[in-house]
């Protein structure tokens, strides 16, 4: 057992650990390259079985550096991937101590997830088997960029090029011309935003619905109308009345594996939309992030675009569900003259797309086939794991089995969504409650979960779910009204 | 000679071509790949030693396809490129035709240059040597991170280390947690505009000043108020004064070569700066992207956030000037609290940037005083080069050699600046006029230079910019008020 000291006085939890003992403890495992990130990772593992306990005050950087023989910069990075990962927090002048959970200061940005907690929160897949040998291949075709300025306002043109062309494999003609490239899907959304919404005009969205694109919504002013997206799917006579009543300047859709109902638009409802929004003069915004993930077989509709007779539907792709998040390369797909205008608008904040990702991308794109194939067996193999489990260890929860994507919607019996959420760190998993994809209402009853994770994973993630939801199911409900202000 | 048809009814310049001809004079050059390339290369050429005239009609891509026995796509591609690097324009069901230089629809997109003009306008210099390496190496430490989900809203642990050990270097201390990385420099600035400055409040500037970020305080609604960089450096007491009586919510400063006049304050002005800030209540964006770019021998100042005591010096760094513009990576430093803030705000509208881009930085910033050194020596030849050439063809412009930085600011003895930019291009090169960098004023008798070219590219520049010069004396001034609406 390590002789910790207790101390009242200095640290926040009370406990505090010297740099001799610590840098003892880290022992020969920080051997290893990079430095920091073997030591951040030897305190991880000392704080994940229990030999530090959580608040315990970690030694000054300096007294650690020096028990440990290196450089202040080491120990203080080290410290920093501690923080980012949730395994300490600090405040300037109190020092930096041990945490588990999302308290620690890297759970402020929602994407950053612990290695030893299970993060069903995230719809972000690991990259595809193919992300490396298409960097080299990036980094070989560099050599004909280098010369050059490095800018390419509106896309390298051999990435329009191939990104044309798989809209032209799925059914949809489409000119490079036709193709912006963004920094992922979000940038590609955000401008679209900008561009087509002036503030107070409505803007209509699902609900519920992909809670970045609320946000790119409220973010230049426009009101939110939120048309609800049933169990099941769309409600197309509440559509239709809702582009009557309403004539939003932008409706934001997402009708390929619905984000996070899972739902798939058929064609006839397709059809409609485009007509209702042409009858409405509404611009339609169609997220098409993950409209390659189909899972099961069957013939899925053509892009939305294909009904488009007037240019109002825009279009918006992404490398990073289908290839992997690490590459920041999405696209609009639209008329011409609107990805000049998009082009000029996206330089006031951002001036081009990085060139060595736009080549890998482009190489991926190349095989795209084989890895839809790889990455569809991929999440099959996790929905079902998914799914036996729930049916196993939570009955009573109510769901739809999605055809594609990489997330699940889940009706719970009881309004806790919220507690939930709380309580299930404590059992090492992550989930994102229903609230946070809530336009108008707050969805207290359901939770998403992403199946992104290997099979065992995620068998083991829902056990602990289950865990954490008969702890929240026993808790006294929270005061009405107070988690929503 | 080609026989191109004259004919007054199809195109817009009356001549055409038609897909057999044009397939047999692009000839074998398209045995190249990529093939869209080697077409659209191929093309350029016949457009630029005069075989195809300008304004001539080009064959239908399904007729060029054809003939070359390719597919359309591969045409529509080539023509893309064409229009891109204005070569050609369409409109769309009048078709595509040949043109040369900025009434190519490519020209909308400010940073798009084309091959064979000189671009002096774009102070975008090419990779330096290690890129390649450090592209290779980043896919090499790619293993490391494939199987997570490629998130990381503050940046790699591993860069913010880098960057902070490097501001260390230059004698700054810094933590890698005061580092935000970012889509390149405008990004950085874009958010700090956003998140330090209200509607309506005043946005001091220089003038002339980098006009993106002119744009950024525009776009968050704030009032951008100049004060004056007179050749020679800033006026202390002009400053003092603006701090006082304007109080501005945001000060945007380029202390190190500024842009354009590629001025440098001192450490004495750099505190006084801080001082008249810290009275204000102002926030400074120091703007650092060509800080690493000194040109001449000689100690530069500590940055200007040495000197910041309360938080209020908010650093801009970029990789885009000292190694390559097609890595997208810029940094912000700054306090911890603010880092934080910065990456939720970022999250509106970009989850996080590219993975292999970072890698491949971070390894540049570990060899970063060898290139340095190589950009050094890079832009010196090109600095000498112009100024030699401009002193001997243009004797009566007047500027100072700037001892950093990517460009030169030259005054005219006429107020010419946006008619010689509109003549340039006839005799191949392209400048950026005094107005674009102009605050308030119109800076009519100025132009930015950029010397990242070859000493011997730069030289003929300067001798097809003087030709252009005295064509552009002789012609008659325009109506006042007529280029300022």
């Amino acid at each position: 057992m390590v002789p910790i000291t207790e101390s009242g006085a200095m640290s926040a939890g009370g406990r505090r650990i010297d740099g001799p003992l610590l840098a003892k403890l880290i022992g020969a495992s920080a051997l290893k390259r990079p430095y920091y990130l073997a030591v951040g990772r030897a305190v991880r593992d000392l704080v994940l079985d229990g030999r530090i306990p959580t608040h315990t005050r970690l030694p000054a950087e300096r007294d650690l550096a020096a028990a440990l023989r290196v450089s202040r910069n080491t120990v203080s990075a080290a410290y920093t991937w501690l923080r980012e990962n949730g395994y300490a927090d600090s405040r300037p002048g109190a020092g930096s101590w041990t945490v588990l959970g999302p308290t620690g200061s890297g759970s402020r940005a929602p994407l950053t997830s612990s290695a030893e907690h299970i993060d069903l929160g995230a719809a972000a897949p690991s990259a595809i088997d193919g992300v490396r040998d298409a960097s080299r291949s990036a980094v070989e075709r560099l050599t004909a960029h280098v010369d050059g300025s490095g800018y390419a306002p509106y896309g390298l043109p051999e990435l329009r090029h191939a990104i044309a062309r798989r809209y032209v494999e799925r059914g949809l003609p489409t000119t490079p011309e036709q193709i912006l490239v963004t920094n992922g899907a979000l940038q590609a959304v955000a401008l679209l935003m900008e561009l087509l919404l002036e503030p107070g005009e409505r803007a209509m969205v699902e609900s519920p619905t992909y809670p970045y694109a609320l946000r790119a919504a409220c973010r230049v002013g426009a009101s939110p109308r939120a048309v609800a997206v049933p169990p099941g799917g769309w409600d197309m006579g509440a559509m239709a009345d809702a582009f009557r009543r309403w004539r939003p300047g932008v409706a934001y859709l997402v009708p390929d594996f619905q984000n996070p109902t899972g739902a798939l638009m058929d064609d006839e409802e397709r059809r409609t939309v485009v007509a209702e929004a042409h009858r409405a003069g509404t611009s339609l915004i169609v997220d098409e992030s993950v409209a390659e993930l189909a899972i099961d077989a069957g013939d899925q509709p053509a892009p939305m675009a294909a009904h488009d007779r007037d240019g109002r539907v825009h279009t918006v792709g992404s490398a990073a569900k289908l290839f992997w998040g690490g590459l920041r390369i999405g696209w609009i797909r639209t008329t011409p003259p609107m990805v000049a205008k998009l082009a000029t608008a996206r330089q006031r904040t951002d001036l081009s797309s990085p060139v060595l990702e736009q080549l890998a991308v482009t190489h991926l794109l190349s095989d795209v086939l084989r890895i839809r194939t790889e990455r569809s067996r991929q999440l099959r193999r996790g929905r079902d794991a998914m799914v036996a489990e729930l049916r196993a260890r939570l009955p009573d929860w109510r769901f739809a089995s999605p055809s594609g994507g990489l997330v699940l919607w889940a009706a719970m019996p009881h309004p806790l969504a919220t507690v939930l959420a709380q309580t299930a760190p404590r059992y090492g998993v992550h989930v994102a409650p229903g609230p946070v994809f809530g336009a108008e209402e707050p969805l207290e009853y359901y939770v998403r979960l992403s199946y992104t994770l290997a099979p065992e994973i995620l068998a083991d993630a829902v056990r602990r779910l289950a865990e954490a939801h008969t702890e929240a199911v026993a808790r006294p409900a929270p005061a009405p009204g107070r988690l929503y202000v």
